[in-house]
């Protein structure tokens, strides 16, 4: 795993910790997924440890959760 | 502004989340301040909006507060 992975789920918070992210990191060494759209991922995004939106899982394997938009939970729904 | 602070105050969560920013951004636009031993800077980084560490201000203007480490009160003790 070379990319990093950017979780949110479309919160306002989410969306401008996005916008940070992307031009910190850069466009191509970043994935972004949206649990609430792609809900399928939530189980992998879980897995790896996110326990809140927007949360950024890194190359190797940490979880750096930045700001708070929403739990896990709240977005399951 | 064009570089990132990462503010952090030498506590594990601190330093982990500080590996893992040097490695996404790079040491060239990163300047690290240590709240601890750098007292001086706890009134900069309180104005910048900065509410707990480790937290990164981007060259924005914005922050983000990445896991958490110990609130800034905590850090002024």
């Amino acid at each position: 795993m070379s990319k990093s992975i950017f979780y949110h789920a479309g919160c306002p918070v989410c969306l401008s910790a996005e916008e940070e992210i992307l031009t910190l990191i850069g466009k191509q060494g970043l994935e972004i997924v949206h649990l609430g759209e792609s809900s399928n991922r939530i189980e992998e995004a879980e897995k790896a440890g996110v326990k809140s939106v927007p949360a950024l899982l890194t190359p190797s394997g940490n979880v750096l959760h930045i700001n708070y938009g929403a739990s896990l939970a709240d977005v399951k729904g």
